[in-house]
């Protein structure tokens, strides 16, 4: 179905716009796009228009006739459209059969995979033309950059209606939009994209995130480490990054002591800290810790806000230990994930293990032993921790086998947050070894990378979304709001601040000229925990009127146990 | 004196090695240096031989006598010597004389400044060549390497062995030896020069120092920021630092929208983040503090431990005021300074008040009311706050007067440690305003720049050195070694370190099988601050046998108030 309406949609196009080159369009999740050269730019205001024509054609599309030709007659019918023309030769030249489609007087080059009558399969009230974006052809920044449309499309308008609401709710708790409202982070032209400013509130969000993160690790006895940022081009070959990962990395800096690169990935360095001076058996398991941070060179066409950046601040770290130790260096990584997803409320997430596959040599390193024996242990302890997860053959990575921790976000879109992945080839590729009981060498060092709370960016874009801005008052940059109804208010109100910012709990004082339901509406923007109004009668009384996020609202409320709810609230990090 | 030296270093490597190829060679604190292009590399042991090579010439050395000659003259001198060469050109271009100084059979081209009599006035046991070095012509990487040879020099062998005494001495304490032996930091080879692995170790001294300017910071109503570790070309014309500053940038990143540099000093993104929105006149100051990363293109040549590096996290912040608060504001962060170094034990520093000077008006920008207004700010408030400072008329950043504190390291050198600089030319390159309380828009905002902890690389090296490695309790990684005499005291001696932990303290266990001798010997080379001994007599009565740092060894020590010592050692940041 969304198929054929990519179809449609090249159609309307074409009749609208003859000029128009157009290049392929495929079906996605909820929908379709199709990606053209336009003569003239358009607007998303052409979209009304294209939505109209796609109906008008519609009722005349009452099948998809297919036809087999060979390049010759491919490359003719296509012969004013050079994307169609290197796609066919490209076809042709791999072998491949080429196939036309047609419905209307429409033809395309297409694989097949439509419905079998148009006019009557699709819904004309089921579609709808969503929004425009750039694109570049074969997803190359260096190729000609392209307008992409999008679409959705359903079997029926109520389930279009209900995608179209989910969408709309969805945007008001955007990462994007809130982090503008809540002045957490900016971005800024002269910066460049997919770089993130982190504004003194959200800096606090990272900075709360990063504290519970060294108390949860300092607990199950990591040790932190810091690293540079950058290294030379020695490091990234001897780790196997290069030259396999260069297009996802920084392009590099000629200095002149050589070249140097942007660390995309923390690994390789914590390998170097392991590598240095013996270690002995009873440093094991090392585990070292650090919020690194990493740069990678994403097109800046697909930067989107905190979800899909540039330079992003990992939760890593790296465990050393031996084969006995594993098993339980794992488990710990899995508790602590679900530690930290109680504390913030999580539910909706499953576990992926993605495995290797032996029959594919190519694709996943060959020591078959550890491979089965690794496999075991994480599937047994996912069942032993009653975790729900699914099975992924030959989805591991080219090191190991994996756990993924699959999430779904406000958009209804599935993401991986945490990560936990054995890694085989370090070993080999920075002689990793240690001294054993008998001051025997051993080479046998199992790897493990772990990222519970992926990276700062990515996860308070979760996070925004998933307290749509109203996070717990651990997290929350203006926990408590107090306002005074007029000046003479002024003096107890900063006294109820001062005994408040004792307790640790973060606290504003709004003492603005402005009339007391104008400094509420303020507070209720800013989504703080709880909102104190200070009048003549709390004075006179010594109380408070405490007004909490629900919009219940308590007067004569006693300052000092107020303060130890706070301080108990705060600590206990209640979500 | 040191001048002569470096005639008479030169003339000695001419006579052994006639083919190499001299450059130049100053007087520099407390000795010289001379440059040459040797034909076959020399290695430090070939010292020995020059210095008897001078010393056998410094009888012959009865003047230095003067010659003024031509360009034409002059080159004949040289005609083999390309650098000399070079050098006459440029002289001669600039309408500089040209003068020669012949002492024994050695001529050099040379500006004057000698001893009258080197056989008499240069004692022959008073100098000493001390290492080789490489060095570029004139400092520039793209030019020949060359071979440094320094040498110290003084009036009597007795100042020249007090001085080797010294270096000795502060040899035994330098931050790189002590470094490595705590195992503080590394550099890898892979990672290249300049760019610091901070191991869990150092990384707890880094995050202690963060923590503590993090709480002052708080207390001081500063709000922290993260900003990105590179933007694009754009912010850097913008801030001005393009073009004149680009040789200190590391070379800038072509990406799919343009060049990114990585940032070498924080301000334009702080800049950024004041110029966002309108701000009010109740928003300022506005104090934004980073300890924020940067990267500076050192020649590798240069690069030496932690004291010049190419990356480094500064302790940085700008204050956003009005020129009413600009005095209050500095004041704060002079006493800031002033807290700091009380709390690390500093005394040996002082302040230097840098100003501009109106007559050089390419040198200052042109503001002159700000430049006198500020300067006399400045100088009241040493002469208020009791510090002892001097002045340095044309010191000044091309912006605005600073002022810097000087302190001497252990080798006797004079370093800058902290700086609180003025700012007048940010309001106009990031057109900064707020609006007053007439709601009028105002440009004129003052800009404080200040790092009163240096960087983290700068200052550690200083304090390691400053402390001889003997951190006190706060910053010890190693804080209490608790260590067994034999496996049967491990149960109590697990018991003690949980305790001890619970205080926040960091304790570490030591229950090898090993004599209690030789985890003693362990724990003094690591310089923890209390050494604890459990034996079957500790065991038996449930006390313990502490030894501190002096070697002063107390027995039946009650644990619970020597854990509630340790918790007032620590909280109160003892030195």
């Amino acid at each position: 179905l969304r198929h054929s309406l990519a179809h449609l949609l090249a159609a309307a196009v074409m009749e609208l716009w003859p000029d128009t080159k157009r290049t392929i369009g495929p079906a996605i999740e909820n929908g379709f796009y199709y990606d053209f050269e336009f003569v003239e730019a358009i607007t998303e205001k052409d979209l009304k228009k294209i939505e109209k024509k796609m109906r008008d054609l519609l009722p005349k599309w009452e099948s998809f006739e297919k036809s087999e030709v060979n390049k010759k007659e491919a490359l003719k019918v296509f012969e004013s459209n050079e994307f169609k023309k290197e796609l066919i030769e490209e076809f042709a030249e791999e072998g491949q059969k080429l196939t036309l489609y047609k419905s209307g007087n429409f033809i395309d080059l297409c694989r097949g995979g439509h419905v079998d009558n148009p006019s009557k399969e699709i819904d004309r009230k089921a579609f709808k033309l969503t929004h425009i974006a750039g694109a570049y052809w074969r997803g190359d920044s260096k190729k000609p950059q392209l307008t992409r449309i999008y679409g959705v499309a359903f079997k029926t308008p109520e389930q279009l209606q209900e995608h179209l609401e989910r969408m709309q709710r969805a945007e008001k708790f955007n990462h994007k939009k809130l982090g503008e409202e809540m002045e957490l982070f900016a971005q800024f032209e002269q910066v460049g994209k997919g770089l993130i400013v982190w504004l003194p509130k959200g800096e606090i969000l990272r900075r709360e995130i990063e504290k519970l993160a060294i108390e949860i690790e300092e607990k199950a006895g990591y040790k932190r480490v810091t690293t540079p940022l950058l290294a030379k081009k020695q490091l990234f070959e001897q780790s196997g990054h290069l030259p396999y990962y260069a297009d996802s990395m920084y392009p590099p800096m000629v200095m002149d002591d050589g070249e140097y690169y942007l660390k995309a990935m923390n690994c390789p360095l914590h390998h170097l800290i392991f590598s240095k001076g013996v270690r002995s058996y009873k440093e094991l398991p090392l585990r070292l810790a650090e919020y690194g941070i990493v740069h990678r060179n994403e097109l800046s066409g697909t930067l989107n806000g905190l979800l899909r950046v540039r330079g992003m601040n990992q939760n890593d770290a790296h465990i050393y230990c031996t084969k006995d130790q594993m098993g339980q260096e794992i488990e710990s990584v899995l508790s602590m994930i679900k530690e930290y997803f109680e504390l913030f409320g999580l539910k909706d997430y499953y576990f992926r293990l993605s495995l290797g596959d032996p029959e594919e040599k190519d694709k996943f390193i060959e020591e078959p032993e550890s491979w089965a024996f690794s496999e075991d242990i994480l599937r047994k302890l996912l069942v032993k921790l009653d975790f729900k997860f699914v099975e992924a053959k030959g989805e591991a990575a080219f090191y190991g086998p994996k756990i993924d921790v699959q999430f779904k976000n406000v958009f209804g879109r599935e993401e991986t947050m945490s990560t936990v992945q054995l890694d085989f080839i370090a070993k080999d590729r920075f002689t990793l070894h240690y001294d054993d009981d008998k001051g025997k060498q051993n080479g046998e060092v199992f790897v493990i990378h772990r990222a519970p709370l992926s990276t700062h960016e990515r996860f308070i874009a979760f996070l925004i979304e998933h307290y749509a801005g109203r996070f717990p008052l651990w997290l929350n940059p203006v926990g408590v709001k107090v306002m005074t109804v007029t000046d003479d208010n002024k003096a107890f109100a900063e006294d109820v601040v001062n005994k408040i910012k004792a307790a640790g709990v973060r606290v504003e004082l709004d003492d603005r000229s402005e009339s007391i339901g104008k400094k509420v509406r303020t507070a209720i923007k800013e989504k703080a925990n709880y909102m104190i109004t200070i009048g003549d009668k709390e004075v006179e009384k010594k109380t408070l009127a405490v007004r909490d996020r629900e919009g219940k609202v308590e007067f004569g409320v006693d300052l000092k146990s107020f303060v130890k709810k706070l301080a108990e609230e705060l600590s206990s990090r209640k979500c």
